[in-house]
């Protein structure tokens, strides 16, 4: 959705959106139909750094810059495979290790890869002197907001994924990079994602994807240099860690 | 040194210290020569779930139940394993992984199998109507106080743990069970740990085992119901997110 946004909102601007097996993005497909010359799809999973490389790769050698980097990808539940814990006992080293690594491991690896990249945009071509990393974290992951306690692989996950934000955007700001790094929280949306989980959710606080990537973009928009390592809510709110 | 001072500042009370290589263990086989009845030495490797499970087993069928469980170990570096990361072009998904391992989900599984003893201890022969679990975090965890960057490792793994402690904290709240989470930063101690580290550290801030200690089991001590799922440094102010 935030890939249709930026392609149909703006009539300038390359898009590279990544997934798993691009042959069954059947979203994505229809969009390089549309717009066959402002958007590349590659193959990419965030546990397999070599498909990380390559994918930086192709677009160093195409692009050889980029202005704005989104991790927009995170599991919180696989059937069979992991499920959000509903009490300590369910807990297991696997789901616990499973969630940090696609959620957490992966998007710094990514922008591991991207930040020579990331350096060289800075912003050009946009009205901005600076490169954004936007990472999809959660309220959950927020230690000081946790009242309800669960959710124990999920909820780590996005809290380490904000530690380790936050330590990029430290380091992106002593070496005087022109990059800005945010966390941000899209609210509860109606996705594959949440789908198994939206029976305890009011209606009015179930997003649709364009409402939430809506709110979203118009934050990153609206970034500034003082809010590098910041958590937003999709209302702008700061979260507290 | 907590199994020393343990042992030698009370007179009554039995300790279990677990490690992986209890025959390589010469502090602890020492200790256990001295007070051969009130020390058990039991062989677990966090990493590794069964060995946690035998542990609790053992603990169990002899004691029936738990008042303390300090989660202490815990790793920054390993020779040519692991070394704390000095900027984002060094961090690699197998070091990421691999102290989260140790750092956040071993203690999680050890307070996990241990539950039902903490529950039956509730701090029973103690001036306490609770039992205590103490995770030893670290202030780098915090991503609040976060104004350095680096050590992604080391850091993304202990604020997973604050998150994970302060989760089971809810849920024993929430249960109503007699069982307090604390997390604790011992400060910056002379130990293997810190050792290849300590050339920048003031030597004021240099602490010793027997103070760190002294004053972690001070805060122990002291604590009180309602600090249930907080963040305490060795000098009992509290730590921010």
């Amino acid at each position: 959705m935030q890939v249709r946004q930026l392609l149909e909102k703006k009539d300038k601007g390359y898009i590279v959106a990544t997934c798993r097996n691009p042959s069954g993005a059947t979203g994505l497909l229809e969009l390089k139909n549309k717009f066959p010359e402002r958007l590349d799809i590659h193959p990419l999973d965030l546990t397999v750094e070599s498909t990380i490389e390559d994918s930086v790769k192709s677009i160093r050698d195409k692009y050889g810059s980029v202005n704005l980097l989104i991790n927009a990808s995170g599991v919180l539940s696989i059937p069979n495979v992991l499920q959000p814990e509903t009490t300590l006992t369910k807990v297991q080293r696997s789901s616990l290790l499973l969630a940090y690594d696609i959620n957490a491991v992966g998007p710094i690896l990514v922008i591991k890869h991207m930040w020579p990249l990331l350096k060289a945009g800075g912003g050009s071509g946009t009205d901005k002197d600076f490169a954004i990393v936007a990472n999809l974290s959660a309220r959950v992951g927020s230690i000081g907001d946790n009242a309800l306690g669960g959710w124990h692989s999920y909820r780590a996950s996005k809290t380490a994924l904000n530690q380790l934000t936050k330590n990029v955007s430290v380091e992106f700001a002593r070496k005087k990079d022109p990059i800005i790094c945010i966390l941000l929280h899209p609210g509860t949306v109606d996705t594959d994602l949440s789908q198994p989980f939206q029976r305890n959710v009011p209606k009015e606080k179930l997003f649709t994807k364009e409402f939430s990537v809506q709110k979203l973009l118009s934050i990153m928009n609206n970034t500034k240099r003082c809010d590098n390592g910041k958590f937003f809510a999709w209302d702008g709110q700061e979260i507290p860690w």
